[in-house]
């Protein structure tokens, strides 16, 4: 009853409104609400650390379609790649907890951009992530540069020109 | 806006009341709504047969609470064994749609029962499944007969006495 | 040393011969041995009932190119598509436990036939599947009857015409 | 026949020789082969991002054991606790491709190490992973300082001591 995630939608994109109201600190726009499932848990019978990463991806997916990277079925979307991942871990996690995965651009160069992931159970940060991810043409090979479309959409987010 | 699923919580047991308006048909009363996920997808591009055996667990994880068939910390829980699992695939599923995995005990013995799985997708099923499973002492050997407060929320489920 | 473990090939398909050695029953042709891994435990500490439908899916795919079902490239392959999954579960598994995955055909009729897995540990048998699969076209909708080359692969196999 | 893959073992860490005869660069002395599954694949048809960081945990898993940081089952085992996790890809990864992950620590302290993985494809790096590890008491609290038996076998590794 009084627990705020009774009134939020869990799996679709929550507004900075909702990520608040959750506990996600200021300075993320962009997140997930979900709960820990049984197959998430290791032999530990804690979150296993693979689980967190598999998060970041579902983050993802709709991050960049929402910041116009992708379509996900035009004939002229970029290829998205990811060239990096990381994951920093504070502190455990347990079956049947509720946490928001959030996401967000810090910066961006021509034709790259670095996305940064939050776990938060209760606004405790419980694990941080982050990504290089670039942008080619369908080849796979050449460089694609962030339109302006992309561009608006990830300084609207926060994010910074690097370099 | 006109979709169902926005007034309705994702990975929450959902109500008959709420299993009805999303298309689950009569019969079904417990279920968990939630979306396609990228990391659920083949390389075929649809939903992989084996992600909906994962579902069924999800879903079987807290009905087996909700059904008084183990509090999953207490020292005199039986040990719930699944015995068998079976999935019927009716028709592919791809990235982010809605569904709804239900679930219902169909018949009971002395110590073990028998559940059946539906993923519906706008009413429409998907994929049927069904266990046989099996409640054991902590020893793993010893049949332990299903309690009268078990039998009573099978019975509510709709379940009836095999044999 | 004595293991015969150490003698044979993992992850590839093994001989009749490699069956026999590690324990597989007459009737049984085509097997895969592999090891538990950490991430195929649950929370309880035994492989998880869905990491055995992984195993049969990792068996199944070399099994149908070695099969001639499909070359998994070709434009003439037809679609194989799984109609139904079945795993019937006889004792758990642990952590490092050397098994051997294997596959055979024991039926089959125009356009589909009858998969039977099994899982066993130094010849015992800690779990069945089953899988009914059919092919068709690639339009997904019409039948694609067996061609006389996978005819011969599975009666090879043991398989006999039902019907 | 003239494959290397075809005489070492997979799944079983490998020796230095064996490294040696499948690609794999001096200065890794411990790796275990194996080969991309189905199910490592999404559905842009290559070897998901999440796949790698699987494989570096089953690699970490014997590594701890045979570099005795952990039994698996003493009650005087400390508590090996991942505090970081980190993945450079290189290059895509497919079906059936045969290769070695490799782990090596590169520097410890008093209560921490950094491991390092790699991937590689016939002598080719496909992915470079990190992880900082920290050994902690049962308490999960207390700082547990590597014994002096685990030092020598990291120094044996070739591991350096910082700080």
């Amino acid at each position: 009853m009084s627990n705020p995630f009774d009134l939020i939608p869990l799996v679709t994109p929550l507004n900075s409104a909702q990520l608040r109201s959750v506990g996600v600190p200021q300075g993320w726009q962009y997140g997930i609400a979900d709960r820990v499932r049984f197959h998430e848990l290791d032999a530990l019978n804690h979150v296993n650390n693979v689980a967190y990463l598999r998060w970041f991806e579902s983050l993802r997916i709709p991050y960049f379609s929402d910041h116009k990277l992708t379509s996900y079925n035009g004939e002229d979307d970029p290829q998205v790649v990811l060239a990096t991942n990381s994951a920093r871990y504070f502190k455990p996690m347990f079956l049947n907890e509720n946490y928001v995965v959030t996401g967000r651009t810090t910066s961006f160069r021509n034709s790259s951009f670095v996305m940064e992931y939050g776990c938060f159970v209760g606004g405790e940060l419980r694990c941080l992530g982050e990504s290089v991810i670039v942008t080619l043409e369908q080849d796979g090979v050449t460089k694609r540069p962030l339109s302006d479309e992309v561009i608006e959409a990830l300084r609207a987010d926060g994010a910074t020109k690097a370099g």
